[in-house]
């Protein structure tokens, strides 16, 4: 066990209360405790989301409904301030940056929106890989620099968030190939897919799974399957592990990206929170490996980093259990 | 379906993200609605957790290890603001009242403890009836004054909390009394009862539950098995109901407060919100029985308003996604 995990174990069970009574906030606690490597840990706050945005090549092979032009659409949404993240953002106190990284349909740059675009959309996964291997290293790098940048900032907590339409798909097939499961494990009705779209993109997760084996190098897997949002969020997630600074997972797509971090950088895992499950089966399977328990269980489906700024308040609520509360020596003592 | 509600749920489906995405939160969005009579509903805020406190003379049968003084030495704690509720409640944003119904052991008035105290314990509800139908009349109408006072202060959110050593056994009876259950069933460990304490609990709710039908007025039941904050707390739903502010319903005290609310002012359970899942059976049962779905389960069983503190903001959420987000027609509008 860490030995910050273990002092702030110890604080929990020295506080004036029944010994474990905060349940899965002792353990939340605990946790930000070896993150942090300190305990009591800092406060998480103040937090920033960083929406990554792009868009899919496998978009062509019909596996959503949505057309690709809401991509872009929604990212003006997010940059007039009005998009979901940023209304449940605000009820967390934590603030929301919006990267494009690979969106198709952009007509010129938005303010308020980085532009660190690689390429506008990746290739089609279930006829090639989406990305090149140079393509999906620059990705890891530009999600690795918005952390640093947050960081540098003065973010002391970090949320993923992301926008794509049809990024349940890569982010799918990704947990397939890193859990070793079949396509028709993993794959669900992502935004509202119906029984003919939901076909074609098992035939679609199927088509890119052939290409590989399970002993495949996890970033020739990540630039075959993945997107390039998910392949920043993976970058993100390992520049905030290396920093100590805690990281909340939203849902699916996050849960894809965390996992190709983790086998390209062993024990990411340890340095993240889980904020919530999404109602994906690929979601629950990568958790289940990856061994998270998310705070939050709420049947969401939404992405943006909506499911995890939800958990923000939970992970200030167990920080300030370890600063605020009286022990029982302190109440005994008066 | 409540007009109000379903305008919520209406307003849910326009904005622009996928029908039902935000899963839980739309139906808590949606009661709260439905609480208000208004969509959208105000902001849940500013919030007070009203922590009430009292003694039960059924401590002298052994159902606890904690000694009975531990009530007002935890008063004292609240009071000096380094309570877990207090913590927790800082991460929320919300404000803590501490009201003395009938703390046993206090020495004199406390500062920053209201003092409403009705008696200083009640009776042993496993040898008689616990209150007089004139003391809990009193202790509801406590709780239902605190409850309007608060309002009236400005509070737009009210939180339920307690602290009463011993007092999962008036809970746990009164769950078994209203929901036709027997001790057994109803019985847990509450603040970490070993397994003599335990059977010495089942059996103190066993005698108690010896005394009633399961026809017994409502208030009788109260009365006989209940406690001088429990009742209180049942006032302060009541009354905070009727003036359509919503409350956050905190672990299982909290739950047999509310169940013996709904029985005397049927349908008081629709206008409240079931903030967490707390680990002792008889929560469970009482929320079954009530049909709440609480927002959070944390295998949080503190008491004192923590669990329900930690709903807060997702209250707040589930408000500022209906009046904050973009619509569909908003965004093809552009």
């Amino acid at each position: 066990v860490d030995p910050s995990a273990r002092a702030a174990r110890e604080r929990f069970d020295a506080l004036a209360k029944p010994t474990g009574s905060l349940g899965r906030l002792e353990a939340l606690g605990a946790r930000l405790a070896a993150i942090a490597g300190s305990c009591p840990p800092p406060r998480p706050a103040p937090a920033t989301v960083a929406v990554f945005a792009a868009d899919h090549g496998v978009h062509a092979a019909g596996v959503t409904a949505w057309p690709q032009e809401i991509t872009s659409t929604m990212v003006g949404v997010m940059a007039s301030g009005r998009a979901s993240v940023q209304a449940l953002a605000a009820a967390a106190q934590a603030e929301v940056v919006v990267v494009d990284v690979g969106v198709a349909h952009r007509t010129a740059p938005v303010d308020g929106v980085l532009d660190r675009s690689i390429r506008r959309g990746t290739r089609d996964l279930s006829v090639e890989p989406a990305m090149t291997l140079a393509e999906v290293s620059r990705a890891l790098d530009v999600g690795a620099e918005v952390a640093d940048e947050l960081i540098a900032g003065g973010a002391r907590c970090l949320v993923t968030g992301e926008m794509g339409i049809g990024n349940t798909t890569p982010a799918s097939a990704l947990v397939a190939a890193y859990c070793g499961r079949s396509a028709a494990e993993v794959t669900g009705r992502g935004a509202g897919a119906d029984d003919e779209t939901l076909a074609r993109k098992v035939g679609a997760i199927e088509s890119g799974l052939s290409r590989h084996d399970p002993g495949d190098d996890p970033l020739v897997v990540l630039a075959s399957l993945g997107g390039l949002e998910i392949a920043a969020m993976a970058g993100f997630v390992a520049a905030a592990a290396s920093q100590r600074v805690p990281v909340v997972i939203d849902g699916v797509i996050a849960d894809a990206a965390l996992l190709a971090a983790e086998r390209l950088l062993p024990g990411v895992r340890h340095r993240v929170v889980a904020g919530h499950r999404s109602t994906e089966p690929a979601a629950t399977i990568a958790l289940d490996e990856l061994g998270l328990e998310p705070v939050l269980d709420l049947d969401m489906r939404l992405g943006e980093g909506t499911g995890a700024v939800l958990a923000l308040p939970l992970l200030d609520a167990a920080v300030r259990a370890l600063t605020d509360v009286a022990t029982i020596a302190d109440v005994m003592g008066d």
